[in-house]
């Protein structure tokens, strides 16, 4: 899973259309030098192997990276580089800034997925596509670089019965849409998002796979799990709307199989630092 | 300043490459239907005419939209939509989370700069670079809508000399470079990253127009102020790194012209409450 | 669903870059005319919409167009347009081979459909991935007009076991890995493609939710499916490899739930035919 | 003649866009395997070089690639591959449907072409510009691999006058027009498509190049060619429309200088067979 | 013929990718004004109708526009649009220097074709296709407009036999060389370019159905006219290298059939005068 | 500074689509070849790593380049290349054509800048964004290799007033928006364009910190600094529209800080030869 060439030629364009102006002007753009980053807490690096191309299209030379996934402890190194002044300069805050969100991210979803497995070892979290728009490639590389799944990459693949839907199917009953569902996608899983338990267990005896709870309070998540456990035990129930880092545990312990969060890719960037050092002598006339 | 329409049709491809599965499963594409976005609390409301575009490339006709920078109230409209359930359930979403992260960054800065105002009416703030990669055209719209200014737009357009670029003087003083820089650039201001007092007076002395001071305690910007008022008064200070919406009114009390700050691309997004609802009779048989 | 602008943009920088050099020479362009798109035999039209943009970017104005999906009787107009010369017969072969090359498809995936259905009313018809590099977003139209779903519209998106996943296991089993699988996605159903009925037997034991056979003969999909009924009735049993409209009664008799199918890729296009004529007087200068 | 960069990030794009969730699922990414691309059947295979290329940005490494035009025995090795099983199982299928589909559309043309050098060595066989939109540079490739020639390679670059072009005349006579064409126009060859005899022999007095026939039987062909081989021998005949490998031999034989076919777009694919395979122990602890 | 979306987008990018500054911090965007486009000498105006679109793109109301290829005499109108400030002041410059840019190849173009036309009417100009790399769309749009045609629009459409080929040639002769092309080449003519009158001798004997006389002076150029006038009357002469506006006359008056000519390419742009008004009162206060 | 992967890939589309037909149909492709390139007369070479690039992705080994900015002497070779005859021909005139227009303007800044320094050693040449449209990241390269600046990138990122933006200032004086710019825009200067030296002193007065002067003549700049040099020392005096290395002398003795020139885009390409050899025996049959 990477970022593809043209993803990467758009994040040069958006901040170094023409260049590192300064360096131009200094003229220092030939010089030999040094790039280490480094992260400056625990985190999860991401999108290490992206920042790595980005240096190397540059024109540096990467020596090394740690893969994303990677639980890295602070001050250990992620990334090596080495290039000419201007292959460095240019590409230092393209790739920072990318490491340094991706890794908040995997670093977020790692913390929601850690706090949900201490109570129940088999949970999944499974993160939303409400990433920031434009973001996608980057965000699920780095929610699954933390542990979490995505829960659905887009509206076309997936089943997905949302209230708006329903408003428009008239006086058919959910039973009734929830079979034709059925019927048509037998290689997909119907997941359908309730707001309340009654809507929950109508959804379950109509046929959904995985009811999603919408907002439910942990109590309400555990009412829902315990009774689908008696009616429709082979149902997955799903709980989401405000699940984060916080309340996973919570989540967890009322027994839902599935915590869907949008909670990782509000996650503050992980700091990197970064040092550049010239290498060799700097000839006085150049 | 609007997004361009390969940007939209990005955002489209991300989220809804072949249309929504579900709608599509259940055939309910052709029922009429109307869509309203209303603020969940107060906002600054941000691209919401580039949602209105997106709605519109799905087929639903926008009748009304409030423009970015709208300061909008508790449950006031932003925008409503009529069209086929097809249309309004594909562009929901990628519309929805874009006015959400757009109004988030909006109104992030917006506090900021309402809270540095409340002391120095005529402080700017200038939110820099660091979005999310990628995010830069949406980013940048936003935090003008809240009333802040780009710090720079990219590399390739501003001279900010960063200690990063002075490993690589070798023998060379600041001065000295800085004289190069101004000589060769007398279109743009020269801006010199420092970080601590010594190296923003030296900054300043050497002829930097602004002195950016990285990370700096609001006691430490008073002191640069205090003493650049006597020594080199025509030079600006700006306060950077970690300046927020919380020490806002801080550093803005301290003296600085300029807050420099990353924190609105960090706020939460804004929610916005969307209703979708069948408009006329559904017939039975489609 | 509908092509993106930018899909527009690729179709006609392909076929006609720099206008139609024939018109041009000829000095015609301002001329008006009217073009008319006929089904030339039965078919089930699919992408008229968007070759009905097509026209509309080149200058055409489209006066009426059959929907995607329309059932179209021999001689029927599918889309009627104005516009000039240069408009007309710029986008003329261009949207033409668009939809030929739709209706083919989805003519093709009706066939399948109706063959399949006359036996068993309640059977899917998924389409494979395998439709030609590059066309995927037309494709995936084109079956939906005709009925078909899609298998999976790629790789990121669905679980579906190959022996060439197997052959990276190891010493662990089926069984183990198919657990690791469904615990990790719970949303998702797990499909395992085999090759022979003791791996199917040995794939639905182990957890499959949808069996797929691999290039079996409707009579070995008979026996597994027996054979199913009575072991795992909740398995879903999908024929794949080499099926067709031809063959689809047989498979769908044979008792298969799906009918997995790259056959309507490979359909013929289906001819329209295109009139098109002067309106109103030529002036003999122009 | 190979895909542009941005054409492989599109075929990416369109099916892998995030990995492969099966791999990724399963944890065995990072296990060593290698590819083997083999021709099931004979075929001229077409395309290997950019699928080795899909192969190499998805991170394997192509140790061996027979060129586009190869006329592979069955069972002969097309290509083979080492890497990561996350490299070869996210380029397989791509790699594999392109070069099947390309060999397809090759093998198509080889056909055609051999089939009518075996009446006339000397003709030549063009394909349209009638391949599935938004393919082009992969049917280009294919048919010039398979001994064909692009008959146009869209309407910007050649003078083509259809019946089409001449309702928009007016009064004026085909005479009159292509004398205008061949002086605006010296150094392409004026070709006019005809339905008839008759239309053919007026071209051709006109000043036409090259009559194109569409729709002729092979008898109508010999007629033409025997008229104008008296009355214009200069002008080249063409055969049009239902030309195919079955009758390429007629039409030959009928003496058309050239052949101008869509056949070979419609070949089906030519079966490629791809067996992966893991290289060294694998240990049960990753 | 007109620029696809995209290049209008790029145009946009490239120039105002988050709209003017200067407008955004004087805050008078909003205000509504008045767009005129004049000739400011007489010219050829061209790409006019994609200046329109640009305007239209940024939110202004384009009432008039005149075509492409039109003479427009001094002070003459172009196009008029009316709008808000912030539309007219972000589209003004990219429309403006589109127009002058494409106007200044259009008007040179005309005046290589006028001067040439003055000795023979029935002469052709083609243009290279050496305009600027990247901008060939607004360049054969624009030579057109002139009243040239283009001379090739890339490497792979046209037979064009440079000495840089015959390199490659080896033992083969002309003759042989051209035999082949010819053969497998029937809808296409053959050109090939020549140094000295002997070489278009040899090539118009060995079969050449133009050759191109690179850098001829005109006395040379009526040699092989003459020459080929007896021996080979059905092949063109194309004169090649250094004809522009200046000495068109002269090798018109020498016979050359074609003059190729890179020249209006690197005319001059046609100034634009550019009017902006304000409409209407402007409130104090906004 | 280098162009992205896709403005590459554009070229490359925009001239070589499917190859070059003349090799493919001649059969030379495979041959082996080496293309060198020299400058024909003296010049500032420009993108010649760019054309390497180019060469390379069409298959050629470059084993030599000149850096931009080179000053090459008449017959120095600038780049070095060997590979097939496919790859060399493929790529020879798009690299060409690019390295010929970029040092066409690379020499066109460098002569300005050279004639402007011998009277000012300290001025600065700053080219204005009037290049040919969509060529902006090939121009700006070329002026930088060439030792001028850019004047402004785009709208987005500096200050400049024109007179058409005080049309919308309606009741408001220079001095208030100008006050208003400088207080919102602290890190950056104002640049106010103006039509007279009252325009120019008024400016200065209000505030600008750059004065651009435009169509004056070279006595009204000396008057204007002269006048400057008294009221507002530090205002640097630009000098702008119809300067060229013709005049820049003048204008820099007139005591213009700063020249801004849009004539280096308007200089002629520099002729490079380009010398294409076979290498080693050709086999007579291949």
């Amino acid at each position: 899973m990477m970022l593809s060439d043209s993803d990467l030629d758009r994040l040069f364009a958006e901040d170094v259309p023409y260049g590192d102006l300064t360096t131009q002007a200094l003229g220092i753009g030939a010089r030999p030098g040094r790039m280490v980053f480094r992260a400056r807490a625990a985190m999860v690096a991401a999108a290490t192997e992206d920042a790595a191309r980005l240096i190397a299209r540059a024109g540096g030379q990467v020596s090394q990276v740690v893969p994303s996934g990677t639980l890295a402890a602070p001050g250990e190194v992620l990334l090596t580089a080495d290039g000419s002044a201007a292959a460095l300069l240019a590409s230092w805050k393209v790739a920072q800034t990318l490491v340094e969100a991706a890794s908040g991210i995997a670093s977020g979803a790692r913390a929601l997925v850690d706090a949900a497995r201490a109570v129940n070892p088999a949970i999944v979290v499974a993160c939303t596509r409400k990433a920031f728009p434009g973001t996608r490639a980057v965000a699920v590389k780095a929610i699954v670089a933390g542990g979490a799944v995505p829960h659905r990459l887009g509206l076309s693949e997936t089943i997905l019965v949302f209230p708006e839907h329903c408003v428009f199917l008239g006086e058919e009953s959910l039973d009734s849409a929830l079979s034709r569902l059925r019927a048509l996608s037998p290689e997909k899983k119907v997941v359908v998002e309730v707001k309340d338990a009654q809507g929950a267990i109508a959804a379950a005896q109509a046929g959904a796979d995985v009811v999603q709870l919408e907002k439910f309070a942990p109590d309400a998540v555990a009412e829902v799990v315990a009774c689908l456990a008696r009616l429709a035990p082979q149902v997955k129930v799903a709980a989401a709307g405000g699940v984060n880092a916080g309340n996973a545990a919570t989540y967890a312990d009322a027994g839902a199989h599935v915590l869907v969060s949008t909670a990782p890719y509000l996650a503050p960037p992980k700091d990197v630092a970064v040092a550049i050092e010239a290498v060799g002598a700097i000839d006085a006339a150049e």
